[in-house]
C-alpha cells in the first residue's frame, strides 16, 4: 500500500466507500487536503448542468479543502429539491471536517434524471471521513467509476525542488462510457503540493486539458457532469510558480503528462472496446488543423468498427480526414498504419497482409502527415464493438 | 410495371444491369433524357473527391442528357490513371448515345482506393443503353445500392399544369451505409419535366437538400462521393418557373417532399437498424438552432443504442440537446416520446411502463420544444445495433 494517485502529493488524504447507491461497489469518494488549496477547474459546456457541478462552479474561486464525488447518480435534470439536498450534504460534510462549506467541491456521475439518494449519502459521511488516509487513493479512484473496467490513477515528479520537498502531481479519472463522441461523464481530479499562482494553475490546466481529455472528445459534446479539477496545497514550499518562468514550463509539462496518461487510460478503457487507437497528426498548418483531423479520425464510427474487425479499410481514414476543413496537401499527404506507409498522395504498394495482421494488436497507431506545416498532436479513440452496443442498450446496470 | 421513380416525368428512361463489379447484383445504372436538361447538383464537401464526381462537377453547368452510376467501387483515392479511364468510359457512352460527352454526369459508390473496373464497365455500356426504358426505373434504383436493404424511389405530382402535361418529379436514392455520422456515400438522382430557370432549380434543390438529406447527416461529414442531382427536361411545357412566384413555391415544396421521403427511406434503412428515429424540434429561435438540436439528438450514439435496447434513458436526450449551443429556455423546455410528455423544465410524472413499451415501435418519435421561438424542423436517424457493428467490421462484402 503505497502513496499514489491523488494522495501522492504531500498533505492529501482520500477515501472511497459503498454508501448504497450501487450494489457492492464503491460509490462515494472524498479527497481532503490538510491545508487550503489554490484550485482550477474546467467544467462541462453542456447547457444542462448537474446540481453537484453547479455547487463546484460556485465554489471553485475560493480556497478549497475537499472534493466529494458520488457515482451511480448524475444529480442532473432531477428537479430543484435535489439542489437543496445537495447543499445539505455539503453543509453536513463541512461540519464533520470542520471546514467552511464553500471550500468543498462536489461531483456526480451516473444516470440522469433520478433523485439523488440524499439520505444514503448524508448518513455515510462520518464513515467516509473516518476512512480518509494517504493509502486509500485507490479506494477513492474506485468510488468514481461507472462502466469503467480499470482503475485510472497516475502520478509524476516534476523536478521542481521546494524547501520542504520536490513538487509532485497525482491524479485519478473515470472514463466517459462512450469516450467519443463523449456524452457520458468524464471526471478527473488532480492534486499537487506545488506553491503556484492561481492564474498559472488555471493556464496550465486549460492547456493540459486541451491536449489530453479534449483530444478524446468531439466538438465540445460534453455531458451534464464533466469536470476536471486541480488542487494545489503548496506543501512542497517551492518558490511560487508564475507564468512564463522555467518552473512554470516544468510544472505545465508534468501536469500535461498526468492528463495525457489519464486520457489515454480512458480511451483504452472505452465501453466494450478491445483496442486503443492512437492517431498522430503531423505537418499541420496550425494547432487547430491537427487537432481537428486527429479527433475526426479517432472518433469516426466507420474507422472504429473497421479496426474492431481487423479490416484494413483505409478509405475510411481518408474520408474522415477529408471531411474536415483542415489544410491538406492532397498530392503529398502521407498515411501510415502501425509504422507501414500506405498512402502518399495516392495509394502505395504496401504489404497488405502484414498491415492487416498488425491491426490485431492492442494498440493501433495511425500516423497522418498533412504536409502543410509544423504542428502536430495526438488523439486517442477505441474500437467500436458489438459489446459497446450491448452495454449502451441498457443490458448492464451501470451508466 | 408502371412508370415511377426517375422515369415518372416525361421523356426520361433508365436502366440497371450487372456488369461484373459485384456478384449477381445490379452495379451499373443509366438515366437518359430524350431532350436537354437544366441541371442542379449538390456535391460532397469532402476534400478527397472521387474522379467520377470531379467529372460531374465539371459538366454540371452544361445542358445534361445522361447520368451514369456504378456501385461496388468508389473511384476515389485510387490513382490518377483512373481519371483517364473514367473519361474514356464517358466518351464511349457519349458515342453510343450520340450526345456530347460533356452532357453526361458520372457517380460512383463503393470501396475507396481500388482501381475502377474500367473494362467491365466500358464493355457493358451497349447492353446498358439497349435496356433503357420507362419501366426500368427500379432496375436503375437497384444498380446504385450498396448495403441498402430496400429500394428507394419516390414520385410526386406538383399541381403545376403545363401546355403538354402536369409537372411531375421523381427520384431514387441510395443510403449512406451509416447514415449518421455519414461517411458512407449518399446518392440521390431526381428528374422532372418542368420548364425551370437554372437559378430557380439550384435554389429549390439547395433548400430541399438542407431540409432533407442534410438532416440525416452531421456537420458536413460527407463522403468522397456524395451527390444529389436534379435534371429538368422541360417536356411538360409549363410557363418557365422563376424564383419568387407561386409556381416556384409549388415546385420547391414538391421537390422538398421528394427529398424528404427519400431521406426518410435512407434513415429507415440505416445499416443494421431496426427502427426509424424521428426527431421533431419546435420553438426554435432560428432555423440553425432547430436543425442543430434535431441532428444532434438523431445522431447521438447513446440515444441510438438506448432506443435499440428499448431503454427509456431520456437523460441522454437531454444531454444531447444541452451539448449544442442552441438557445433553450431551460426552465420551460418540453420533451415528448411517442406523444407522451416526459419533461417540462424538470422531469414529469409520466407512465414509464407505457413509454418504455412504445419504444418497441418501428418508428420512435421524439418531440422537443425549445420554447424560444417559432422555427421547427425534423430529422431522422436509426437505432444503433450490434448488427451495425457487425456490418462495419467488414463481415459483409459490400460497402
Amino acid at each position: 500500500m503505497d502513496r499514489g494517485g491523488v494522495t501522492y502529493p504531500e498533505g492529501f488524504v482520500a477515501s472511497g466507500i459503498n454508501c448504497g447507491i450501487k450494489k457492492g461497489k464503491n460509490d462515494l469518494s472524498l479527497i481532503f487536503s490538510e491545508s487550503e488549496c489554490v484550485a482550477a477547474g474546467t467544467f462541462t459546456t453542456n447547457q444542462f448542468k448537474s446540481y453537484s457541478l453547479l455547487i463546484s462552479l460556485k465554489n471553485i474561486e475560493n480556497p478549497i479543502r475537499a472534493i466529494l464525488i458520488n457515482s451511480g447518480n448524475a444529480n442532473a435534470c432531477n428537479g430543484k429539491e435535489n439542489l437543496e439536498n445537495s447543499k445539505k450534504i455539503i453543509i453536513k460534510l463541512s461540519e464533520i471536517l470542520g471546514i467552511p462549506s464553500n471550500s468543498i467541491l462536489f461531483a456526480s456521475t451516473g444516470i440522469i434524471g433520478k433523485p439523488l439518494p440524499y439520505e444514503k449519502i448524508i448518513n455515510s459521511l462520518p464513515e467516509l471521513v473516518e476512512k480518509l488516509s494517504t493509502f486509500s487513493h485507490t479506494e477513492a479512484a474506485m468510488g468514481i467509476m461507472t462502466t469503467d473496467r480499470k482503475i485510472k490513477e497516475f502520478h509524476i515528479n516534476t523536478g521542481i525542488i521546494g524547501r520542504k520537498k520536490e513538487v509532485v502531481i497525482g491524479g485519478m479519472a473515470k472514463g466517459a462510457g462512450m469516450v467519443n463522441p463523449n456524452m457520458a461523464t468524464m471526471l478527473a481530479f488532480i492534486t499537487t503540493d506545488a506553491v503556484i499562482h492561481k492564474d498559472a494553475l488555471k493556464m496550465a490546466l486549460k492547456d493540459a486539458v486541451d491536449d489530453s481529455f479534449n483530444m478524446i472528445n468531439i466538438d465540445n459534446d460534453t455531458s451534464t457532469n464533466d469536470m476536471v479539477v486541480c488542487l494545489a496545497n503548496g506543501l512542497a514550499r517551492n518558490r511560487r510558480i508564475h507564468p512564463d518562468t522555467p518552473e512554470y514550463e516544468k510544472f505545465a509539462e508534468s501536469l500535461k503528462e498526468v492528463c495525457r496518461q489519464l486520457a489515454r487510460k480512458i480511451a483504452e478503457d472505452g465501453e466494450g472496446s478491445d483496442k486503443l487507437i492512437e492517431v498522430v497528426v503531423k505537418g499541420g498548418w496550425c494547432k487547430k488543423d491537427v487537432r481537428r483531423v486527429a479527433k475526426k479520425v479517432a472518433g469516426s464510427n466507420l474507422v472504429k468498427s473497421a479496426i474492431a474487425g481487423n479490416w484494413l479499410n483505409w478509405g475510411r481514414i481518408i474520408s474522415a480526414i477529408g471531411s474536415t476543413n483542415a489544410r491538406i496537401d492532397l498530392k503529398k499527404i502521407e498515411i501510415s498504419i502501425n509504422g507501414i506507409k500506405i498512402y502518399k498522395g495516392e495509394p502505395l504498394n504496401f504489404p497488405e497482409k502484414e498491415v492487416e495482421e498488425s491491426l490485431k494488436r492492442k494498440v493501433v497507431r495511425i500516423e497522418i502527415d498533412l504536409k502543410r506545416g509544423k504542428f502536430e498532436t495526438i488523439s486517442w479513440g477505441c474500437d467500436l464493438t458489438e459489446e459497446y452496443v450491448r452495454i449502451n442498450r441498457g443490458e448492464t446496470d451501470d451508466s
